[in-house]
């Protein structure tokens, strides 16, 4: 047949692993090539245009309009150019002309809708369809066949963000993005990969950038966390991106589950063999690239890293995070001035006053009460205090109960760094992933709202409470 | 922060290079940990179920209904295996039901309609976009979560087609992946890679099942195609599916342009040194997925391919095609039947009688005349023949031409093999590519309808035909 | 401190995982930078020399002499390239040179043989060793700075081979590669890789070349013997030489121990689940380069394929090979017509008078007694036969007894192929290692002959014959 | 033929390009690996043996006369670990125990004396080569069979040349050592990679603390070397040893030939276009393995860097050191102590009392004089003061001048740190590489003592020296 057809006569083949043979062309000769390519084409492009956000808007209408994709490439690439050539105030002037000019065609749109409503098959659905699309998805998937085009709009996002409060049209736009890159960041195209001391230091120094929970100070430290042998880090990768990760995770392998921050990170522990760990504690995890808000894959990573290392050391028997309560002191500080506060009793409340004195921690005489209260507290904070929604108030809690995994424990003086201090009261929560239970829970959390927790925690909900549902542990 | 929200300080790093770097988890590890998820999540899944097409499209009820990104992983794999072990029917009965089942939900789709009637803002068109959106869109999004499910969801779309004569309703569903596909096989995605001798063999099994317009009869003809220093072969892949190529194009490197294959696939000869050769000839391109039609990539595949190779080999001036011409033996049978043919005198037609016989090119006799006759006739062909739509008529010429190349020559018995005889009298034709010219071409070729073509091709149309415009070359 | 001399200021840190990361300069880069400084320094060199052998030993004399580490690799390279353009007769000259010319100097050795005996002391020890050093070591070593030197190297030691039966005196010259090649290929640098149907075909079309046991007749023959997932192949690769294995072996994962080749080779055969397996046989194991003669490695590599089978598969039990007897027919032959023999009565050569005839395969009636007489003297043939230094008379038998393997099972019509009718009437032979005992039966093989063998073996010897010891199994 | 012996039937293919591709199964792998191997090996060896250096040297005593390879894996690997775990004293003793129990047998070499003397011919020499090598150069041939062995014994090696001030005797296994290393590490199997931001971090880390000339300071130091577009590194790497480089270069891209050190490394330089520089500066070199003392790399390393770089950017023209003059203060002490000094008048002398004072770079008064003075002074240290083989006094100069570069010029001041000042009075060097000279320098600089240098550096001289030959430039 001809070139002009596709024409194969394949059966399925199986679908078979990793990349990297010998004579892959690397990306960035391909970047060059492109470049050139692109040069090529703007001399065409560039005369007599100037560099408003107006004319980068016209420039987006020329490539909407070109069926040329040679002059695509170029003009995709020119305008991501020139887009980052724009002063701050040019760049929101240009994202509010997006959204201005390539929403859907207002008489197109009515047309289908008329010839929906006359005869709704799936032809008139698709054109419908169609036609209610905002122009503006397809400008974005031909701003992506620029080289390097992917991260550049996921950068592109990530400044609507910051204009996002001034121009709150821009969520039209955001809505475009958070479109596309469901469909380009799906799961099925993601690679986890190990991150640890052998990594390219081009990595390791976004590892240290974007560390959002236990902040890295030095290359040292983070050698701390990357070459001991009881020591790992996982992250996922986008094949278009391949020097920034989006999300990893750091683990700890242990002989028990840890109760506080401090000795796992401290520079003088002792490294256990990971042969005779039995728990690998998730001990934080952070999103790297802002402009992906809103796509979800901690959940995945959580999930396939706990894979992972139960077949790397099958000693392993727990799998749990040793995580903070983010908003725990704000809440309590509430519940403090709430008369009619059903987690602190007046008397609970005259205890807590402790906590507003300097170096509360290291008084002895009030510590077992304060200890006692707080993390009556505590209990009630992660098992009956709800959003209007019905879920936690605890966004970290939400995240990993959506996961399907239990609130293990919760760890009194957890966290006595300033941050922890400030923002829990030192309150850490140990949650845990158990691969057999996490359908079953996720499905009690998202349809019941129930939240699975270990009897411990359950336990020390004050027992003269009202009474409100909580899932046992079968 | 914490680990439920992302929080990253990134400032805009390069994109930078290729993968690789060895740790690297492979994608074979990956799809066995999958597998295992999969496996604990399919008991809770699998009970009481039976395996009817209905059955199927009720777990992809489930798939869509579940918000747990778990059991979807799971989920996805279990409905792929599934659909795997259907008999034929009960295939097309399945894609049938997911039409019937899910598409736009009417109700809310009228709801939104009327929304948006009230007042057009993109929150309201945002609704009914995704209202007009049918769910089999998020069903196949969710099915690609499943490990291989990329080249599975292809291989699908391969059956539809199948079975869409029996079935057009399943246009709808063609549609659904047609949209998704665009967007996951953007060109930014994919990867070029050389294919040589040195490819792992599972790769080259497929370039020699896959090879569309000059079959490759074995082994030693592929190596024939590969090894030697004057041949080249260039492919994409996609980093989801790294051993199945997309499209592939073979280029030989010649002295001048070629006429004729023949001399070009002959075992016995010479090959040439490549830094000497002028010319780069595209001799075959050929699309392997069946499952991603109407999905463009040769136009970008023969630009990088020309960029790359002219980066190669500076010596480089021509980049040209050896193509076939599929349908003008049809459509000079027409045009022979034809009593008002323009293409045609009924002299002309007298002459190519001899066409008909067996063994028509060694009639030393008759030769001369047919060939003047046929080659008249192939300028017509090319440069005046159009479809209704106003363009040229050959499907290959459509797409070199659409891409921005001109029609270079026209060969006289450049293909004597049974099929070239059959499908054009022998007839073959150079394309050729200038990256000076192909914006230009383009351009006019779409805008207007114009057919770029070398003095000698236009000087080879009968003086006495009716005018029509012809693009001159600069 | 400074360029001249060496500062590290290094620990000692662990040696550490594999290449392969990205910035990688390959080797066919520096092929081609180490061409073009040969190509500048060769003009220099080459004015007015000729091409005869004395002219090349003549350019060997410099490459020694020269204390110019630049010239060297240019020199290098135009020796190699130079000996290559050489006819055959004259490459035997070369050789013959290089023994002639380069040996120790006579007075030189005669000086430091002196100086030793007057004083031996390490100083003068090691002046004796390099005065009794042939000038040919560092000539070779030499010759091995030129791109793909340590090749072309080995391929000069193939030829001198064929030359060597008319040239003994290059027995010399054999012994100072043997020397390097011993050093170069030290089992420490050696390199395992698995080959399979992923494996780059040019690696592939050499594995068909060098089969040596059981041919392999086309590239579906090959494929039936990697790709199906109870199959298996591994070879040792030298980091210089990265595009030709050493030495390769093809494994077959079995549920028992096989008694002959045609099953596991069979087209049409079922393909087993590995993870069922119970047995892996070696089946075929062959040298790729002749130029490594004499120089150890299957050895190192089945044990080591077969620790790394047992921690890919732990079902395995049982790691034999299926063994040719290459000699044995030869070896009955001669007691056939020895009258004198102590293996065969003069009732059993009556008995084999039956292997003389066409298709005695077939013959069912004299066939119970040709296997009962034919199996003794097999087992006579492994366990008392001899040659005159005491080992067994058998080539493989002496390879893996010699590595500690266990004579396990003699197979009646193992291999019915006409070259396996011929060189052992259709015998096969399984040898077994475990590696708890390979040691031991190492050392009683090696220090006292005593040769490893199972019940079943021992017990086909005919009682009545002289006794001689065969070591019992523990 | 048979597994017992080597039958390829292979023509010579070519030797291409390089590793990588997927199936490799790396060396950490195989680490593990044989490790396990030598577990089993172990219980049988280490029963009833004691830690003492004797013990060791008689488990070395087993390792040669060992045949079991499969023991040698093991015992070899049990040797290094034993050796690893000594006390600094017990190594010594160790080392010593190898010179004394493992040289040459003194009756065999007597006898094979004997037998050469009586007919000198090429076996009776082969048998007195054999006969006069310490047997310890087999025994570091067998420890190499250690996974990880190679990188083991040179670390011994580095040990020894800590013991050999107090054991002189250690000379002699320093020559065993310094003779195998030779042959391991001949420049055929080097690999050169590029070293840059993106290289791993444990490469890197090793690249901080081998530096030797000009100190990293921090991991923000080696950025600013590695990171910018003007700057290059590359090193030197041993297939076996794929973590530790053996030698590596920086290069800063230039647009002029620098004459000072401060500028180049400067915080807030500006980086330069690499497509614009003409010069690149190879300011330090460091060696980093100590137990490779004595074997030259560094030669080989700049002239293949010169290669690349000017593929790379062909508008280089200059391929310059910027060195240091590590003995110049020294030697200059000594010249102005020395009453007889051709290199220093009185008058010069008087002038350079002025460098005893601290801060004499500051005085205005004085520096016009001094730098008259010193510089002519430094033309003489170079081109005149030969030690007493008749070389440069410089170690520096007689490296580079050993390679055939050029004395390019003199920089007064160019290195100002105080470790600049106290070696050298602040003078770095430049030499200059041309590859078209370099052939003709080295010869002329090693057969007639030669310099080669600019005649800026000739012109420095006083013209009222006697007179002494200096090579002009042609």
């Amino acid at each position: 047949m001809t070139d002009a057809e596709p024409q194969p006569t394949a059966d399925a083949p199986a679908v078979a692993a990793a990349a990297g043979w010998r004579n892959a062309v690397n990306i960035s000769f391909f970047s060059d090539l492109l470049q050139s390519i692109a040069d090529r084409g703007r001399s065409m492009i560039m005369s007599g245009r100037g560099g408003t956000a107006k004319d980068l808007a016209g420039l987006c209408g020329d490539l909407l309009s070109s069926r040329g994709e040679a002059s695509g490439v170029a003009l995709a690439r020119e305008i991501l150019d020139r887009y980052d050539a724009l002063e701050d105030a040019a760049k929101a002037a240009f994202l509010r002309e997006l959204v201005q000019r390539f929403g859907a065609e207002p008489a197109a749109l009515e047309k289908a809708i008329a010839a929906y409503r006359e005869k709704p098959d799936h032809r008139t659905l698709l054109d419908l369809h169609k036609a209610a699309e905002p122009r503006r998805q397809e400008l974005i998937r031909r701003l992506n066949l620029s080289p390097g085009g992917t991260l550049r709009l996921v950068r592109m996002r990530e400044e609507l963000f910051r204009h996002q409060a001034d121009l709150p049209e821009l969520e039209a736009l955001d809505a475009d993005f958070q479109h596309l890159f469901s469909s380009w960041f799906n799961r099925g195209f993601l690679v986890l990969r190990p991150i640890d001391w052998s990594t390219p230091a081009n990595i390791l120094e976004k590892i240290i950038r974007y560390e959002a929970v236990h902040a890295i100070e030095s290359w040292d430290d983070l050698r701390r966390r990357l070459q001991p042998a009881d020591r790992r880090c996982f992250a996922f990768f986008h094949p278009q991106i391949v020097d920034e990760p989006l999300i990893f995770v750091e683990v700890a392998l242990t002989a028990e589950i840890p109760a506080g921050i401090g000795p796992l990170l401290a520079e003088d522990r002792s490294v256990i063999d990971p042969r005779q760990a039995t728990t690998a504690v998730f001990y934080s995890i952070s999103n790297c690239q802002e402009g992906l808000r809103g796509i979800s894959f901690g959940n995945f990573l959580i999930k396939q890293v706990v894979e992972e290392l139960a077949r790397q050391l099958p000693a392993l028997k727990n799998f749990v995070t040793l995580s903070p309560a983010p908003t725990f002191a704000s809440w309590l500080a509430r519940e403090r001035r709430n008369e009619a506060s059903q987690a602190l009793t007046d008397e609970d409340k005259g205890v807590l006053d402790a906590l507003d004195a300097q170096g509360w921690t290291q008084d002895a005489v009030r510590l077992p009460a304060v200890r006692r209260v707080l993390m009556e507290a505590a209990a009630y904070y992660y098992l009956r205090a709800k959003t209007p929604g019905g879920r936690p108030v605890d966004p970290v809690a939400r995240f990993h109960l959506g996961n399907g995994a239990r609130l293990e424990r919760l760890n009194w003086l957890g966290d006595v760094s300033p941050k922890g201090l400030k923002q829990a009261h030192g309150l850490m929560v140990n949650y845990l992933y158990d691969l057999d239970d996490i359908e079953k829970n996720h499905e009690a959390f998202v349809n019941k709202g129930r939240v699975a927790a270990a009897s411990g925690v359950r336990n020390a909900l004050r027992s003269d409470l009202p009474s409100r549902e909580v899932v046992p542990l079968q």
